[in-house]
């Protein structure tokens, strides 16, 4: 073994090594983008406008996603349910601002089998409306809430400009739908919920992410309050990667959501739906990439180890049986590990695959370090490789996946701060925007100056920090950057643009 | 406590608890089905025609399946996608006897926001045509192959008589999907998932099958063979419990998954598909209920025991945190389990609730036990309460569950074979079928033939039994029981009535 990358196989393979690469995202982000998704195998553009199929390192890497929120869901006492695709499009148009909101992406279903349907239905954008329907049903006394009631499924939202994971018109997400006997609860399980979102992505996906409420426009149509978590990409824009909202008894009025109190009186469920979705997976590669590609943070790669067999083709099966046993040890300390078999490409051509596809730790094992008792251990955030001794690379390595973990969540961190701004001035918002940053200011809370912003500039608020989110919450009083009027809020707002 | 279920509370709820019993499936099958599936809170009817909502009961069930054959699949290598839930019209157009299977049944999106859409999409009724069209952009040498393809999802096909879990116009299953170079390696896949199939049934769901190859009349739209699992409901009628298709080259000719051979040819690949759906459930409940509702089989249940605290109002919540000391002893050896803290309705309403739901094992757990160091111990397939040390209950639990999973399974074994007959004349295949029994009976192979008995009797050919089945498996010859002709298949073909 070499320590050049270059083993011992076909150098021929050098150059489709090189092709194999990815536009680097300092020379075109969106390029680098596309070109990862598709490379790293994680997703695919299908036959079907605006949507895509997700490949087996994609679907690996949202199962989970899905497997560690599940479980949080389902330790907070949340029980899963499975609600039809189809809703009957009278439902959607029983809620006025909902309507308004999903009318344009609706998919409509007019014809099964042969015949022609005079009430058509509509694949689901969301399902407030046939859950608020099945509600009505189930709920009859004060006893049967809460209500706490998520599922999995895909969702249907026409789009004309489509992008994997980030905006696709049918994409993948869990929905929660909670009823409760009052206010106070329902908001205490909207916040509960972004809070275990805010704990997925900073301890899991390694994602900074800032707790905040959404300003009055950019609410979720039917919404009394929208919650949600905001990340910075490594382009600058913003990226909502979560929601959660109050729908007060807005959808529960609608859908007669009704029960009997305590004191024996009637009244209405206060109800909340929150949603992570696929585009998590777009946040996640275009917080941690870098110019060679992903960078999975180990919490939650499908494969945290990939083992590299390096051998000459009269020792390659030799090899590639005690990369196997090297794998079996880091299998015993729980590590998800893959060894790479594949023979008739170049050990050059393996190292930059495995680190297009962002898995944090290599090792390579060859005859040379078999007999020397060491292995070749290289982190995907660093360009060092280092020779260990094998029982040093195998104990150390849940710590070594720990520090990458932790290298990243601080390498995002440091950008978002490095890229936000305070600015008191209109110019200098506009100035800020325009190199790509997130702007911190005042601002008066007028929805028509918010759209006057957006119009001028490309940037929308994103949220306005919670009280006790960990970034950007300070108290402050000012006036607002764009019309001069007294500040909303108590605090500046984040604005900046989004996908 | 007492022994006869009424502790100490309201007796006045005893009405409630008779008014939550079922009709008895002895009295009515179909009544008995339906209400159990209500009242155990697996499904409810939806408001979209056909379509069914899957309740927490439900849901966890199906998640304990899912997660089974997940794990199970990913250990014969095979690996997860997502493809789209929408497929282009002309998609399913393709094949010739695949349009004729699936073009009645079609759900159509002629609509997407406020556009008219010239080319129509369908809701997917199964993925061979888009999984097809995918492979052929992805497929170039046969270095490429085997792909070992699934997905969990749901389709759609319109129903018009719909049962819960049986037959609804969205089901949910796994479709499975591979790709092979030849002929020998598709059909070893196709043999493979059936046995895994066999086996689940078998050891997990406590369910005897029938492994067997359908007629040519009873493939799947497409299939050069189709391999079935079929089981007996306990009102002696067949379900389909899950398929295992060799589709030959028909869909990678159809689509062009076409591949560079190790000799440098051009071939198309052979191709497989395989399902279980959420139908399995339907076989579940009707395999091992009785007159009280449910018996769930012990390795899948959601709910493994269920811990009963018998307290007073005034030692109602010591008796509560006795029963979850004792659900911890038992969570502690792997076991799920609930207790069940309901206030406000009596022990007998809780018991005829347990029973019906069909969960294995209830421990009862009141002052005067927890003084003697003893449990009530109740398997749900006996009429017999034990008083059992502490000590004991909690440690026999496993093997106690084990237990019951035999007991269950045996039965149903007994059941089948029991009401199983061989028949050498048609008119003693007619009288064993309106009898409600399977027979088995030599046939000639004619699908005219198959038709005519269909029509006649309303009894199909399940399958013909492979020749290492567990049962029914015997080599034989004969002549057909309705045309008098040499028979087919070297041996006796399974008919009934089906679900």
């Amino acid at each position: 073994m070499t320590k050049d990358g270059k083993g011992n196989s076909d150098k021929g393979n050098d150059k489709k090594a090189q092709q194999y690469g990815v536009t680097p995202q300092s020379v075109d982000f969106n390029d680098w983008y596309n070109e990862v998704v598709k490379k790293a195998d994680l997703a695919d553009n299908s036959p079907v406008a605006g949507a895509m199929v997700i490949k087996p390192y994609g679907s690996a890497l949202w199962e989970n996603i899905v497997r560690w929120l599940d479980d949080r869901f389902k330790a907070t006492g949340h029980e899963s349910l499975v609600f039809p695709t189809l809703i009957p499009m009278s439902f959607i148009m029983k809620e006025a601002d909902h309507v308004e909101g999903f009318a344009p992406e609706l998919f409509t279903v007019n014809k099964i089998g042969t015949e022609d349907l005079t009430e058509p239905y509509v694949m689901r954008p969301t399902s407030e409306t046939i859950i608020g329907h099945m509600w009505s049903g189930w709920l009859n006394s004060y006893r049967d809430l809460p209500f706490l009631h998520y599922q999995w499924g895909s969702v249907f939202r026409a789009e004309l400009r489509t992008k994997a994971f980030l905006r696709t018109s049918e994409f993948y997400w869990h929905e929660g739908h909670t009823a409760h006997v009052n206010e106070l609860e329902a908001r205490a399980e909207v916040r509960q919920m972004l809070d275990i979102y805010h704990e997925f992505c900073r301890d899991i996906l390694a994602l900074p992410v800032v707790r905040g409420e959404k300003t009055a426009s950019e609410r979720f149509a039917g919404a009394l309050a929208t919650y949600s978590i905001e990340g910075m990409m490594r382009d600058g824009k913003a990226l909502q990667s979560g929601t959660s909202h109050y729908l007060g008894q807005k959808f529960s009025k609608a859908f007669d959501v009704k029960f009997q109190t305590r004191e024996q009186k009637e009244d209405w469920a206060h109800t909340t739906s929150w949603a992570i979705s696929s585009r998590i997976i777009g946040a996640l590669i275009m917080t941690h990439g870098d110019d060679q590609g992903l960078m999975m943070p180990p919490n939650i790669a499908p494969i945290q180890v990939v083992v590299i067999p390096v051998g000459r083709k009269d020792n390659f099966d030799e090899m590639v049986a005690e990369g196997e046993k090297l794998a079996a040890e880091l299998r015993a300390s729980g590590l998800r590990v893959k060894v790479d078999k594949r023979d008739g490409v170049s050990n050059g051509f393996k190292y930059n695959d495995w680190e297009l596809k962002g898995v944090p730790v290599r090792v390579e094992l060859g005859p040379r370090d078999l007999e020397s008792g060491v292995v070749v251990v290289k982190n995907r955030n660093s360009a060092e490789k280092e020779t260990l001794p094998r029982a040093e690379a195998v104990g150390g390595m849940t710590d070594r996946l720990a520090g990458i973990q932790g290298w990243l969540l601080k390498r995002a961190t440091d950008f978002m701060l490095d890229n936000t701004v305070n600015v008191d001035t209109y110019e200098e918002f506009k100035a800020a925007i325009e190199a790509g940053k997130w702007v911190r200011a005042f601002h008066c809370g007028d929805p028509e100056s918010e759209k006057a912003i957006k119009d001028d500039t490309k940037a929308t608020a994103r949220n306005i920090p919670l009280d006790d989110a960990e970034f950007f919450a300070e108290a402050e009083e000012g006036v607002c950057v764009h019309t001069g009027k007294p500040a909303a809020y108590g605090k500046r707002v984040i604005f900046g643009r989004q996908y």
